[in-house]
């Protein structure tokens, strides 16, 4: 038996070179960021109106003109036009380009308009309410690296260059399977002895959260099938989510299965708790990953978590830092496993409290709903104080 | 002019009640929770075996017995058996139903099996390693309440008690309005006087997350347009979030527009930053809200998470507990605006510390790329404090 550190290392040495694909904008939200993306212009791209008012030449004002006739009204969307006596002015809309021959906005508010005739009450500064040409970013400046997650604020900016299609990391295409001959189907009503299937459900929609849509097969503890279909999923999937089947019972074909199968065993059991009879493996002629997971729900949920997505975060990539969380009281483990115990946070201004969720065993669903993620107590002797920063995993 | 608090009062006086719906669960994900749920039978349903073992009848030990003859083999999915004779013993596998008469079970580590009998090493603990039917929740438990997200974790629970059909409340109907005759589309390749559409992308980007598919149209700066097009979208949509047209200029008609529509205006303009000329409406015929954003990018951004969400969350029935992060370092404001001041979250040791995003202007979009999230400083003479405990609206 490993422990945690040992294993978590262990998986990380394996990330995927996926590639990347070309996606549509509007379905590009979620993605990791495949290309840098570059200023295909200045921003703004002309001197603009920051303020609805008059535009002027403001060395008219040495000849101590306050009176400006208006030639005209300019507003966003026009081309740019001239100021043809630089003794007038125009009007201007917020958003509108700037006109030649001029160089200074006065806002409304500092004017009065009569008779197509605009009047000043207020000496202005040369250059004022002028958004400048390339202020912003110049033409070619690097706007959003690669290896960002894509998210409302990046559209945003890849909408301003033109980039209607992104390059972005592919995903891995993954399979859940689901072992058990007790597991129903949601819909179905269970004989006393069977119970429906959740887990699977459960990672399914974990993954859509990071724009997977996995596949879910249900495998029947049946060593002949199990190895048919097994075989069959490892040529068509990068990685497959087991949940149940490795522990230590009879029907538990899973270990045996997937070395027949060719798949290597990196690891089987962990020196932690929940999740301890985690397998991983590796087929190198199919290049599939196999996370088999423990069956019971908080035992999947915490691997799945502590181990799968760190692992898709380096494929992808993509950059997560550290988190940590202040224990709410001093929590003293067995020495011998690395432990993941289900916490709620409260933010109390501005420092995050971890307060151990009351769970029931890891057959106990319902504490996973009423936590904010996982915090990670390394084995020690010495209890965790009061107050102590802990490694947090969220899971919401 | 309104000051940020009458306004967002102002805004939460006017939740919308949208009723529920039912979805399928695989659909139900990020969803709001529209009834309680409960345990539709004990979980676990059985005495459910946690190791792989022997299961005997404990009194026999007190004749002491060590040898078992093994009866038969029980795993996960059939029916409960019957242990015939209390002296024997069966193998058990993980998730099995305990047999009638057997009370007790021993994992396979503290055992040797021979020629189909089972010697014990070790004494057990009467009615060990088995999870007691009913012991998480008994039938009939409310599992999860209603006004929850559905995550992953509570996917999993509803899976568990047969909800293959979940009631949800209703999202609102969306309709993103972007205005303006200097814009252009994504694919487009603007004139030196135009720009790109980015905004209501960057909205409707925003609503997918929170599960909205909103509809994006584009009006240009033609009042009898505005006015004809605006009148259908009221009919159509529960609410208008609209980007641009609100400033003082003689084309920002929308105001205007919205009072011949028959929208009542509640407020227009906020003593903020930016977002100061936020226009907010609501048509009593039809029960449409308007929330009429400045067109600038970051004006946008901040109203929608600082208005609009809270607005959503309140509609949704979801409690959202407030945040708050720590100044990296001091901030001295002018006092007659609330700023919202972009920053990135830091979390040192289990406290979340905000740096301000190095920004250009209310036009500069890749701030918004760079930041966590929105600080919220409200108006006072005295500077902020390094160190100091920050309401933090999250834009990521």
């Amino acid at each position: 038996m490993i422990t945690f550190d040992e294993a978590f290392n262990k998986v990380m040495q394996f990330p995927m070179d996926l590639g990347v694909e070309a996606v549509e904008l509007s379905n590009a939200t979620g993605r990791v960021l495949a290309e840098n993306i570059v200023a295909d212009r200045d921003f703004p791209p002309f001197n603009r109106a920051t303020k609805d008012g008059i535009a002027i030449h403001f060395n008219s004002l040495e000849n101590e003109i306050t009176h400006f006739k208006i030639e005209a009204v300019l507003s966003a969307g026009m081309a740019q036009q001239e100021l043809k006596d630089t003794g007038n002015c125009v009007e201007i809309m917020t958003g509108a380009v700037l006109p030649k021959n001029a160089d200074t906005i006065i806002m409304y508010e500092d004017t009065k308009i009569e008779n197509g005739v605009a009047t000043i009450f207020k000496k202005p500064i040369i250059g004022q309410e002028i958004h400048r040409k390339g202020s912003d970013v110049k033409k070619g400046t690097t706007l959003l690296s690669k290896h960002m997650m894509i998210g409302a604020a990046e559209i945003g900016v890849l909408a301003s260059v033109g980039k209607s299609i992104v390059l972005v990391n592919k995903l891995p295409k993954i399979c859940v399977i689901s072992t058990g001959n007790e597991l129903v189907e949601v819909h179905e009503t269970p004989l006393p002895h069977q119970i429906r299937r959740s887990n699977t459900l459960s990672l399914f929609a974990a993954l859509k959260n990071h724009g997977i849509e996995a596949v879910q097969v249900h495998l029947l503890d049946d060593k002949k099938v199990i190895r048919e279909q097994l075989s069959k999923l490892m040529e068509a999937y990068d990685v497959l989510l087991v949940s149940g089947g490795v522990s230590k019972g009879k029907f538990d074909f899973l270990p045996e299965v997937l070395e027949l199968l060719g798949v290597e065993k990196v690891f089987h059991r962990v020196a932690q708790r929940p999740g301890k009879p985690f397998w991983f493996g590796t087929q190198q002629k199919t290049k599939t990953l196999v996370f088999s997971f423990p069956g019971n729900p908080v035992s999947t949920y915490a691997n799945y978590h502590v181990y799968f997505l760190p692992w898709l975060y380096l494929t992808l990539q993509l950059k997560k830092p550290e988190k940590y969380v202040l224990l709410e009281r001093p929590i003293l483990i067995k020495p011998s496993l690395t432990r993941f115990i289900q916490v709620r946070i409260t933010n109390k201004m501005g420092s995050l409290w971890a307060v151990p969720v009351q769970e029931n065993g890891s057959g106990d669903l319902t504490s996973l709903a009423n936590s904010d993620g996982f915090i990670c107590l390394r084995p020690r002797e010495k209890a965790y104080e009061q107050g102590e920063a802990i490694p947090f995993i969220p899971t919401k």
